[in-house]
């Protein structure tokens, strides 16, 4: 195993997709199995959901059961050889709580009711976070949780480096990434982007991608492919509006309050100016697998709903 | 807050004291609340049982309840004034497992079964950490699990930092720590101790101290003042056997395979040397009440039970 492995992609879990975002600290399971199963697939070279090799060897609350899975390893003792991935999952309905009761992301941590804050929003994302550790290793996923900032065990190990946002908090609070919002994961997205150069960047949300309005709005339009200039402005290319930005930047710069989707796409745009795909997909669809493995970078499937951020020179 | 508060205590959970130890990651509650809230006597100044305010304000399996304690910070909104505690646990009945079954402190994590053991061992003690930051959040300390070479942290917020024995996984994994043994979080405490420099050293077991012999078997003696000396070498002053140092350390040595006993004495002694008392008490009793309020530095009561390591030039 060489000590720099490059990186395939960074995935981001949206809260919304793995957290019922409306459910105190309540994670959406069915859709985390899924998005497991389809990271192992991506990830994994010719591994058939029969030969998963299970990592979570723990107890679980209600499931009485001892590992059994152990000694599969005896049989096969050459690595698996799989694509280095970096997962980072938002908090959903985890932290939020915690977090906005207190301030916390106001700073302050002096004050009895800040402090407190800090330690129980980190409570609530770190046993968010420990949930999808598990649930990857459990699709045999070498999965790790970390800092962001101590990249150099993801990619020397090839482990997935899985950061809450209570990292992020630590990050604030050591003034590693400054500015950034204590529960977005998608500052450190572009930070890792920069330096682990991955061949692409998956967003994976609660809807088919960017729109031109708020989704639930009647005749709101996916916003397929988006162009990011030299200059770093983007444009939609498609689908082809007349006079599209203005169009489309003032609508989209409308409901940013609600989902701040112009925040997301300029995100994703310094990342796309990298040179480096970004994709915005619905989590556990069909949509997010074909994103997932890469194919998107050959050519853009007609049925393919999603939208593409992509560098054009 | 100023940046660099002085440390008063390392404290040492010992597995065997916060879980079952012959139950499968299964926690001691009863212990488990006794000792967090003997922490929180021991660092808060005039904080009454009463008044404690709960940091932790997330779900609990089987509890149904929404955070009520918030609303009792609003009240008070000057910080709370209280000993720097750091807190080091071991894994008992969590990691141990995983790790013996994948042999991950042998090292090779290309190999699968390695590899996997470590991811499960991560698991399994992350979750045991998560547990006792819970544990220590709800008695009103601001409890925050962290690497134990990310000090910085914990001694400029004066938070608590609760390491569990994945740090020490990584550690090895990195370099840090070389040589230390995966499930023991003894090696780190001697290292924190050093840099820390706190006043005294708590280790909290599940027997009364260090003893001549298996405490288990008959006649065992308490050995409660051992001296350590100028040359790092040891001697037991309290009792006075004749012909002490051969006859003890002997003795001692020949259950070091059983309770590594001779190890913690000398890892005690290292840190002893350093000017620091290292006191060894059984947990959840008055004793160890005792020795975290750091009563033992001036005096040793004559009913006080444990064992006290002391540089004695």
């Amino acid at each position: 195993m060489e000590t720099k492995s490059p990186i395939r992609c960074i995935v981001k879990l949206g809260g919304a997709a793995i957290t019922c975002k409306n459910e105190f600290e309540k994670i959406n399971e069915a859709n985390l199995v899924t998005v497991s199963s389809q990271l192992r697939e991506a990830m994994m070279f010719g591994s058939s959901s029969g030969s998963v090799l299970e990592m979570d060897w723990s107890k679980r609350p209600g499931v009485s059961e001892t590992p059994k899975k152990v000694d599969d390893f005896k049989e096969q003792q050459q690595g698996l050889d799989y694509n280095s991935f970096v997962v980072i999952h938002g908090a959903g309905s985890f932290g939020h709580f915690q977090a906005s009761k207190s301030g916390v992301h106001k700073g302050g941590l002096n004050q009895p009711l800040v402090k407190a804050g800090f330690v129980a929003t980190r409570i609530s994302v770190t046993s968010l976070n420990l949930e999808i550790v598990r649930a990857l290793a459990r699709e045999g996923i070498p999965s790790v949780a970390m800092s962001p900032f101590s990249c150099g065990w993801s990619t020397r190990d090839r482990n997935i480096a899985s950061a809450d946002v209570s990292t992020v908090v630590e990050a604030l609070d050591s003034g590693f990434v400054p500015g950034c919002t204590i529960l977005s994961g998608d500052v450190i997205i572009s930070h890792l982007a920069a330096h682990l150069k991955p061949q692409f960047v998956v967003f994976l949300t609660d809807v088919f991608g960017v729109y031109d309005r708020p989704p639930t709005e009647p005749n709101a339009v996916l916003l397929r492919e988006i162009a990011v200039r030299e200059d770093g402005k983007w444009s939609v290319v498609n689908p082809t509006f007349q006079d599209s930005d203005t169009k489309v930047e003032t609508s989209v710069a409308s409901h940013d309050t609600t989902g701040g989707m112009e925040t997301k796409i300029s995100e994703a745009a310094t990342i796309a100016k990298l040179g480096i795909d970004v994709y915005i997909v619905k989590a556990a669809t069909e949509h997010s697998l074909t994103a997932l493995s890469g194919k998107l970078r050959d050519k853009i499937p007609e049925d393919w709903l999603g939208t593409v951020i992509r560098y054009v020179p």
